[in-house]
């Protein structure tokens, strides 16, 4: 039996809590253990069929194990036994610990739709020979179809689609792709980007069946129409993976989320914590349970979970969700609330948008567009959510929001931000589009 | 005699002083006098001579004053009266006004050095002909030599040897460029990375005089060495425009900027308020007056300003001093402050330093190293400061923390920043620099 301070079940956010503990408590030994041989980079996934060319490309060296002190042992976890502080792997060999910290992640969901299970229909499971399959299938496709218009698939349709001669179509339930994530102006303008490059959406229609014999060679929808495919790829969301926490008595929240609290230690058991996909997350905006999965609040999990181990360091403070993603070279991004959620959560909001170039003055190259909306809450002028596109600085813009919102700042505090500029990184000072949007709510706000 | 209800005087942060105004008081007349035919964009200026190739391509568009409808008039004011409020232009013309905002901006610095008046030496004056008087000398030009090695100097040097085929020389007089903006390690970076593009950098070493007859043949330094030079180009600063103001009997303070209070209204005068390079400016850190001169300050001067003049509605918070810039390729930044002006100001600190690259995973194309080091107040964790070095969304990343710093954020609050990122656009969650420089520090803080 091995014997260890911190066991982390879980590759990817658990690197993030090792680390954390590691730390905060440099003399605690902390294993990780993970039934992965090698780790993907879970948001790089869809590059690997396009831009970074492979799965090897895509890896989180385990060299970050080794520089942080965190000893790797690979196999499955299949049991927890909390009462020995035990747990088994598949090979038998059991770790003995102090503290828990399960990481299991997410799985890929599989809708029960009928010929689902046919060949070349592919959930994006995080795993680097199957996702080297999926690529080795793709080469030889011509016709693919993408259930589910999410970021996930808007990616894949991106990727899959460069230096390749194949028909892409996504086919989107809601009216909208993206529509969970963002606003519809937004949603409309990343349908049209991705419209330029072949894509072609398909918004408002549910997919009734896979057809074909044992191999896919169709998706029938729910108005008739029969698309031609040769490979399907279902792009339709996770649930967590909580099995192993399932089987350990642990108490299952929203979504069977494993329950945490804001110390995002479990609510059974004072030494196991929990972090990332598989745990239970509350809205920054609500407290309510939100089934939102993101890297931005994994890794936030993460580090809190790792520092609080031993002593309660850090609060979390419940998802804002932030995140960003490409569309055919075009950036977009949100943190927070969208117009959308906020009226759901019935917020009276004030509105601000504005729009400005990227670099400055006219004459400087490589300049985009930027469109930002902000969303604030009419009685306070609080900030809740901003949406942006644009280039590659939006990345960080929503970054920008995503301190304003963490501390609650007003617009009228926004008026004053004072934001570095520079002809060749920035907006102009004067038309600096997040400043310039909160300007034009306060009036509102004031009203 | 035209009547306004404010006059702004000043055609830079004067415009956004004037949106603003407009924004808050829809029925007041905005009229904005000034003396430029055609305004420059102030950052944008050293890129004239290089990237945007000529000074009609860095121009702020008049457009913007009539879609806001702000009247223009084109004219030097010369005197105001402000018990009859009333504003005199070069031409004899008047105009009176209820609110005067001044936004004079501030002229080059020309230091006493013998032959500084001889054909060729340049002072970098803010007004169209003149620069582009500047771009046509250049071209004949073989041996530059820039005095001051500050962001102007540093930027122009960077463009000006774009294209041309020309010696160019940085002299600067302390230890290292940019020593007043940055820390050591960053000047040193800073100055690697233009010596790369075959910019001479000379510091430690101040200039005796300029040589040459009635045109500059050279400078000689005070090490007795001479530089061969048929141009040079003065970067050592700037001092405010506050000869109208003074004139007025309105009081100036440090260094001769206007003195205002934290509404921006003149000390002397509740009708005449300031925002920009001619205004005093105070630390956000300590409140006393400091001399920096920035872009992201004018600005936010100028919303504060155009928004009280009726009432007031916003509070400045005092000067963090945000900026970025862009050297050979290499952005750089720093939001409040660096670690050698809090020892300055007799701070006890902690630092959090962390490198990662800017995209992620490894196969990611187009990717930049990129380094921060934050400043934390030891005692309290709160950040009052970061620096930032990497590739283009190192321009937003500094306004990341300068909204954090707005708002006291401690380290603690930094590492459950939930940032989004994309394997695109920011560095990996795992490491992404900001939040693992926090991670590092808060151990130290806790010691």
């Amino acid at each position: 039996m091995t014997k260890t301070d911190l066991l982390v079940v879980g590759g990817v956010s658990g690197i993030t809590a090792g680390i954390s503990c590691r730390r905060h408590y440099p003399d605690k030994k902390v294993t990780l253990v993970r039934k992965e041989e090698t780790v993907l980079v879970p948001c790089g996934i869809p590059y690997i069929y396009g831009t970074v060319g492979g799965p090897q490309n895509n890896v989180i060296p385990d060299g970050i194990l080794e520089k942080n002190g965190i000893e790797l042992i690979k196999g499955e976890a299949v049991k927890v036994d909390r009462e020995k502080r035990v747990v088994t792997l598949q090979d038998g060999e059991s770790i003995s610990y102090e503290k828990l910290v399960l990481a299991t992640g997410s799985l890929p969901m599989v809708p029960p739709i009928s010929g689902i299970d046919k060949k070349n229909v592919f959930p994006i499971k995080k795993d680097f020979d199957y996702v080297g399959d999926v690529l080795a299938t793709m080469e030889s496709v011509k016709d693919l179809v993408i259930i589910g218009g999410g970021f996930i698939g808007m990616e894949f349709a991106d990727e899959c689609r460069k230096g390749r001669d194949i028909n892409v179509t996504v086919v989107e339930a809601l009216s909208h792709c993206l529509q969970l994530a963002m606003d519809d102006d937004f949603c409309a303008e990343a349908e049209a980007t991705i419209s330029e490059t072949g894509v072609k959406i398909l918004s408002n229609i549910k997919v009734e069946s896979i057809l074909g014999d044992d191999t896919v060679s169709g998706v029938k929808l729910s108005d008739g129409t029969e698309l031609k495919a040769d490979m399907v790829i279902l792009g339709i969301g996770a649930v967590p993976n909580t099995e192993l926490a399932k089987s350990a008595g642990i108490e299952l929240g929203f979504k069977n989320a494993i329950k945490v609290d804001r110390n995002m230690q479990t609510y059974t058991d004072p030494n196991v914590f929990a972090c990332g996909d598989c745990a239970e997350k509350v809205s920054f905006f609500t407290g309510r349970p939100i089934g939102v999965m993101l890297a931005s609040i994994a890794t936030s999990e993460a580090r809190i979970a790792g520092a609080n181990l031993y002593s309660m360091v850090h609060k979390n403070c419940g998802a804002i969700s932030v995140f960003s993603t490409m569309i055919n070279g075009r950036a977009f991004g949100v943190a927070g609330l969208t117009e959308r959620m906020a009226r759901q959560i019935g917020m009276r909001i004030a509105i601000g948008s504005a729009e400005a170039a990227d670099t400055h003055p006219g004459g400087m190259p490589n300049s985009t567009m930027t469109k930002v909306k902000l969303v604030f809450a009419k009685e306070t002028g609080v900030l809740v959510g901003g949406s942006i596109s644009g280039g590659k600085p939006v990345g960080e813009m929503v970054n920008v929001l995503s301190a304003c919102i963490m501390h609650q700042m007003t617009a009228n505090d926004i008026v004053q931000f004072q934001m570095g500029t520079h002809p060749a990184l920035t907006s102009s000072p004067i038309v600096y589009p997040i400043v310039n949007a909160a300007c034009k709510a306060v009036i509102s706000i004031k009203e």
